[in-house]
């Protein structure tokens, strides 16, 4: 297969790959007005530009400038530090494909050409260790090397997927061809932290070549045999402990094991494996059912940025990475074109609108590195406050939060067979061949805050065809109709509402979700959340504020019944966003008289009506730094009666 | 001042400080038949001589050999250990003070000599500085040479007062002599993590030297002005953000935090200085209301080791390092040296039988480090299962436990004017210098399995004094009598059952406390424990171990009224003990179908009826390495009727 053209997203299935969807060419999607499109607009201008500054101001760029000019000091920062560059490069790239911002040009051009320079002429790469004069390789537990190798050959693919950016792919595939040299047949190679193993996958998607399928899949299989060196939080933290095959829930770094699950699934789709999707697959059911928070975030754990135990799910003390939320979203996305299967994709929205949307702020230039879904007045990590950061010394999530908005627009649709899918219930003109032409659709919606969904058919093929809409599983009622007539709004097994029809221009498919408020409770296994409710609307996750509490201590407040009404208002520094109310008690102030147990229940007594108010939560933090929280006690510790 | 005999215990306030109790001389108090004599006899005979191999197997012994050596290669272990050499050379002097054992005697006296032989010309002493050859005080954000020689100088006092153990009390003099020649009237010296500070008091006490009282002021003073330099942890970890005298919580490492305040305790009560006692008290309130376990234990992160924030307090992930219930140990009994009041004993004895009972498995071979109130099935931590080890690569926690329980014998009682207390309940032969003559009892009980305590008198000045119990805060009924005939079981002001008479040989006074098990409940404030309920039965908490559970899995099991039985068992590797018995409900097991969130709350449907049986939580883990929780749902999500 030659090099593909400059009309891919991210994750770009071969032809013969065992996929039920495939993905959409990155001409025949663009967002519409609405959140999505905002966020990719403030991603170009108030983000990508930050990161610019960040590069040069903490030593990236210099860095490679550096080992471009053969320099043995002076490196900063620590060893990952040219993969915040490709990031960036990867993130420019999927803007630049469909833009053409000339300050991102510009740097696209000049870091690619110092990436270029600072490559050695066997093809390694890599500043800190140029520079320092570390032996290659030598200690790949915590190294990085093979991981910024992954994230040069992502940018790379990017780059010639978007603009036919040659001189970053081509760096990628020199580098790609030592590691081939170096590695394969060997027992070597295996990163502390996986991604190198799906940026293979798709350097082979994007070349033909063979060899670095064989590569990636050698390095899955290689995992769980203990051949990693010791990075000092033991195997199962390198996803070493035990072989991928045989692996039946996710522990460990929880960036790190989900990255690995994305080369897993793309090893699994291009070779038929399906013993390994199967895999795959059954740690995703177990990661959802037991290691998932409400936001869609996962990593229970400070300690080790870690997935904990099942059911380990604190609200305040999840450490709910922002990359592994990033993760996440790729996995899902990787089993969704293998399966058609619209729960990958409904976890793919809770994460993108809570866990992940969360983790920037309103203007766009600042960001959470740690996703908490409660934060205590006073609330001290080590000396830090809990509030969003400009950058971070391991500046990991920014650059990954802006690949990830930048390409957003490839995750929103696919086609199946002849059914052209909309996952993602934004506004989007979306095109899709089938049969032989091109379905192209108008998808008009507020959606998240309005649940109406309109899809106006551009120009149709001369046959039948499906258009599939996913109906998200938090949604209890649906209405549907088609040129103004009621259709079943029924779902297909794979959680689709899809109307085949022999379309034609002009033709209107309306679809309604109820959007209505709803509490949500815990499964009882979730011990860190008994006795609690948060509030959701659609797919929006809220969150109580002390900011908007009129009454009192937000720690202090408990739901006193299930009436719920919604408000619109407008958040200083965020915008007109639509609130929810809920009848509350407001506690009196805890005892401070010896310690916190009690011999009788401590039942709310004394407590005066309030009104307890939510946001959104992937607004919060944008005012100050006071309390949040997702999980509000019930004032009784039965359940209140749901409107 | 001159140097007391050997005569005293841990902790002897000179005769002008500000104290409202003094402690008993070693010789006045002897542990008789019980649970606290046990745990002696077994530290003599398992737990010192596993502490004599492990210090020789792990290098510490041959660091102190290589630094008396003179050689500069070969340290092995990170920068304190010689602080284990030091611990164990206090356990050996409490334990020589009562017993003869030889084996113990002959570490003493070579480990003596060795760390004698270490010392430097001028009494710097620090077995990594001196063979790695790194430069004296130059990183003490992280060096512990501070924090070395105060185990240093406290095992030096130890054994001067428990066998006229005068060398190890030079080398410790030496040393704090040039510690004032280098630090007194400058702004350094402030170490990482404190303990020179108590450290250097008991020295002032034990000689009389006012520059050790004036060192140890200005340590205190100094901290918390960021004179330390970084960590990597930030300032809050180091107790160096705020100054002692305005700090109102403890934050950070919690040891460090917890081993200051003993530091700060003793200085004030020494000067006088109520302002800076009344600063350490608001912090223990503070302590004891917002961030302490059911079980005592302290620091509930595990990320850098440190206490949380307000209420968060959770069972499964609390860190509650062992080292920290000894060092709250320590400081609630300097508190209540200095104002009598039994809040203070009443946590040194939850902390007792709880979280730092629980640290040493039944056989006294096996420690935790981490202490967690509920342990998940297939729990792991990295690549630890969560169980008890034999030694730590960082061992501070073992040898710790052993000083502590080598000295418990004096913890139990103390003279408060003309009244004999007995803080601890627990079998002794007690005696105590009232009116120019001796008060001796014998206590006699089998306490905590049993309410009932008994003082028979032995001896009594002719003049009138008091005999006083401490009525614990966790009982809600109790009698007494005196020769037979009922007295006033009313406590004072104090938290202390008082019965002044002209005693004579041969009075008896009893006292019988109610142990009937109860259920305790968690404050509202403390979300993690919701909705959940544990056992207690007078000063013992229980859990709940899988393999005490028949009907099922322990995570499926709920507690459906609050009528709770006891059944003495045999516990294998144990002995007999008293379980309790709940009715409860054994749940299905829960879905593993999508996340676990739920429209409606997650109701204890489909439960059969069971039997819920608890052990007291100081002897869990001693069989299988299964799942264990304190703190246990209910059924209903309401409270059952209390018994």
């Amino acid at each position: 297969m030659a090099d593909a053209g400059a009309t891919d997203g991210p994750v770009r299935p071969t032809p013969g790959a065992a996929v039920a969807h495939m993905p959409l060419s990155r001409q025949d999607v663009h967002l519409a007005d609405g959140l999505l499109q905002q966020w990719q607009q403030r991603n170009r201008a108030a983000s990508l530009p930050l990161a610019l500054r960040q590069l040069e101001a903490a030593g990236n760029l210099d860095n490679l400038r550096l080992a471009s000019s053969g320099a043995n000091t002076g490196y900063r920062g620590p060893a990952f530090m040219d993969s915040d560059v490709y990031k960036t490069l990867e993130a420019i790239s999927w803007e630049l494909g469909r833009t053409g911002d000339s300050e991102l040009a510009d740097f696209a051009a000049e870091a690619t050409a110092l990436v270029a320079k600072a490559q050695q002429d066997d093809g390694y790469l890599n500043s800190c260790v140029q520079v320092t004069g570390r032996p290659r390789y030598a200690r790949l537990e915590s190294s990085h090397e093979l991981y910024c190798a992954g994230h040069l050959i992502q940018a790379g693919v990017a780059a010639a997927r978007s603009f036919n950016g040659g001189t970053l792919l081509g760096v990628a595939r020199r580098f790609a061809d030592h590691l081939v040299s170096t590695f394969l047949g060997t027992q070597g190679g295996l990163d502390g932290h996986p991604i190198i193993e799906t940026a293979l996958m798709e350097l082979y998607r994007q070349t033909g070549t063979p060899a670095y399928l064989e590569l990636a899949s050698q390095f899955v299989d290689a995992r769980g045999h203990g051949l990693i060196g010791d990075s000092g939080f033991g195997s199962r933290y390198l996803q070493d402990a035990v072989p991928v095959r045989e692996l039946t829930a996710l522990a460990g770094h929880a960036v790190r094991a989900l990255y690995l699950e994305s080369g897993v699934v793309d090893v699994a789709v291009e070779t038929g494996d399906t013993h390994l999707m199967a895999s795959s697959i059954a740690r995703w059911e177990d990661m959802v059912a037991t290691k998932t928070a409400l936001t869609g975030s996962n990593g229970s754990r400070h300690s080790g940025e870690a997935f904990g135990d099942a059911f380990e799910l604190p609200p305040d003390r999840s450490y709910n990475e922002t990359c592994a939320a990033i993760a996440s979203f790729h996995w899902s996305w990787r089993l969704l074109l293998a399966t058609g299967d619209a729960k990958y994709a409904d976890l793919m929205e809770r994460v993108l609108y809570n866990g992940f949307g969360a983790a920037l702020s309103a203007d766009g230039q600042r960001f959470f590195y740690v996703n908490p879904l409660q934060r205590r007045a006073d609330h001290f990590e080590n000396d830090d406050p809990g509030r969003r950061r400009e950058w971070f010394s391991c500046a990991c999530c920014p650059p990954n939060i802006m690949r990830l908005i930048a390409s957003l627009d490839h995750y929103i649709a696919t086609l199946g067979g002849d059914v052209l899918y909309l996952h993602q219930l934004t506004g989007a003109q979306i095109s899709a061949p089938v049969a032989g032409d091109m379905l192209s659709v108008d998808v008009t919606t507020r959606y998240p805050w309005d649940g109406s969904i309109e899809f106006h058919v551009r120009s149709a093929p001369g046959s039948e065809c499906g258009l599939a809409v996913r109906i998200p599983a938090w949604c209890s009622g649906i209405s549907a109709s088609y040129n103004g007539q009621p259709v079943s709004a029924e779902s297909d097994e794979h959680g689709y509402l899809i109307l085949r029809r022999r379309w034609r221009p002009g033709d209107v498919l309306t679809c309604s979700l109820d959007l209505t408020p709803r509490l949500t409770h815990a499964s009882r296994r979730v011990d860190a959340l008994r006795g609690a409710v948060a509030l959701e609307r659609g797919p929006l996750v809220y969150c109580f504020e002390q900011a908007d509490q009129q009454a009192g201590s937000v720690e202090d407040l408990a739901i006193s019944s299930g009436a719920l009404a919604e408000r619109m208002i407008s958040l200083p520094g965020v915008g007109p966003t639509v609130a929810l109310e809920a009848d509350a008690l407001q506690l009196p102030p805890a005892s401070d008289d010896g310690l916190p147990y009690l011999p009788q229940p401590d039942t709310s007594t004394g407590g005066r009506p309030a009104t307890a108010v939510a946001i959104p939560y992937f607004q919060w933090d944008n005012r100050d730094g006071r309390a949040m929280r997702i999980w509000m006690p019930l004032s009784r510790s039965d359940s209140p009666a749901t409107s």
